[in-house]
């Protein structure tokens, strides 16, 4: 991928509205992480209304992190809305592996064809069907564990998925890519993984799943990158990942940008 | 209005408990904005204990961001309370032109007549019945083109209605201001409306609604343009809001406040 | 206490997974004070599978700030299971003396008995039937007025009390130390109480209840001292906060704690 700068561009060009079903405990910062980015986010879950949202915007993100019946219900009708509109949608299964109850929702989202599933490797192999030891919402397994999970997660579903951790992985099923952007204060700072899976949703608006997927990935490392650079611990990381979301141009991302073909 | 100052000292001096039922989104920031202005916030949104807490609360902000059918009761029959006991309340209609259960939401907190309303054009356009195209919580509208709707909705309700954007419009139905004050980056961060409810409800505790918005509208636009002379980006500029919020004093509102008559 | 370093070391050694069902204000800022500290987070709430998770994590942080009835219904099941599985829980009664839906179910949380009890003094006199004059969620009320009160609770309810305040009080009932850490911006952050009510679990965690407490408190107010120091406002207060909570080590800890019996 010669240039992920142009998926970067595009998303800012259409400000797409991204509709996001998402936790508790992401909700404040991944709308402000899709703002910062340039995208235009709305939070909306109730069952009431859920559906009728998911047919006005540009792109769908869903996440389980808090997840009780009614919201569960709401993400099954918004998907649903989304698969029929052709609207991109984008599964953050956390915590998949944790409870019976999750385990049995990942199933059923899975089942309605997620355009791109993001998680880290305890969850990809959760969802996946295979053995797993997820601890809380962190990855207890390493990206390379899942990537033979991830492929056949892609396959059976149709779907692009994002193994994410120190090295991210992405497949279609057919072709696969390695992404090295990040830093390493990233995973003691909670809900940027969530947050991620917002900025996909709003890469993949209009765009190719698999190559928007890529530059998403690549353009949220090197963001931590730069806040890493300018911050002293994992307090002052979250307003210098912000200002690098938004200072980051498609050329920046150009430059940056570590892909390369796994 | 020669001293909005006044206005800010007597909430500063009273510290009103109020009483906020709000979105997931706005939760944290709106505590922490009104810890900062000098208020003692509180989040009670259950049906069981939320008309009994806006009995004993100085004042109300009902937001429906993320509303739900319980929380929508909750928010009902505490505006229920608030009326009876003359307890000043804000309500916030957050993308109410979005969904049918918004515009029907929108309409029956309406009818329990806000002491104030706040809201972006696109809000204040739709909760007058005008047409509007609201996207996201996000203003599709210029301020101007809510004006008529304003006054038309002041007159209607009892109520002071105000649509911030660039350039605040604050009105009652018969007298009618603009507030210049506010920073280009705060769009650009979340809950920062939902949050200047709050404040406004915590003026409006004892004070007199029209000269309390106003002075609100003012002192918090003025923390936006020290914000944004001390920050880089949306990251940073969230700290240095609230570390403005804070810091001014009656005085430097009243040098900084920017109010001209409409 | 000579050493409470070495709970901070063991916390950290273990970084146990702390489960919190917890108030939709704190979470994120609690999720990232854990994160900051060395902990594993992990919210969880829906009735579905809260019993099912307190089996698995290491210790339970149960918080009444926004609760509803199926959130309180999930509070008694996953407290139940941590009394059953002797996995430490920790009891953070919000404002429990403002409403009658408050004080049942605080009297339904201290019959299952928490291994710790954290809350300020009004909330502390409230749970101990005192006459209280709970004001939000602030402290209307001194440290020392509850002194009384927390040690009649630790007796009758067999748990460590921990009133939090300019100073700390701890006490199991016969021992009791008081804790000087801290810094007078704490209050003016909302949720800084709430999540020192999680790293009091972490510190539970494995470790004895009442010096984990202690330990737990010290380090905690020592990061406020830090923040303080390093802040101009209380937006800029946070960050620096968190970045203090993963900074200080147990040297740092011994060296700063201010612990005195009672």
């Amino acid at each position: 991928m010669e240039d992920p700068g142009q998926y970067l561009a595009m998303m800012r060009q259409t400000a797409p509205l991204v509709h996001n079903i998402t936790n508790y405990v992401a909700m404040n910062v991944m709308a402000n992480v899709l703002l910062a980015a340039g995208a235009s986010p709305a939070m909306i879950h109730a069952r009431e209304e859920a559906a009728e949202f998911a047919g006005i915007a540009q792109a769908l993100s869903v996440n389980i992190g808090t997840v009780s019946p009614p919201w569960a219900e709401a993400m099954e009708a918004a998907a649903t809305v989304a698969g029929e509109k052709d609207v991109p949608w984008v599964l953050d299964p956390v915590a998949v592996g944790a409870t019976g109850y999750r385990r049995a929702l990942g199933a059923r989202l899975l089942a309605l064809r997620p355009t791109v599933i993001r998680g880290n490797a305890s969850e990809i192999l959760a969802l996946a069907g295979a053995v797993s030891a997820g601890k809380g919402v962190d990855a207890g397994e390493s990206v390379e564990t899942a990537e033979n999970a991830a492929r056949a997660l892609a396959r059976h579903g149709g779907a692009v998925v994002a193994v994410t951790g120190a090295v991210d992985f992405v497949t279609d099923g057919t072709r696969a890519v390695r992404i090295a952007n990040g830093d390493a204060m990233m995973p003691r700072v909670t809900a940027l993984g969530c947050s991620l899976t917002g900025v996909v949703a709003a890469f993949a608006a209009g765009q190719s799943p698999f190559e928007a997927t890529v530059a998403a990935l690549a353009y949220y490392g090197l963001a931590g990158e730069r806040a890493g650079a300018a911050s002293e611990g994992p307090g002052t990381f979250q307003p210098a990942f912000l200002d690098a979301l938004h200072a980051i141009d498609p050329a920046a991302l150009n430059a940056g940008a570590r892909i390369e073909l796994a």
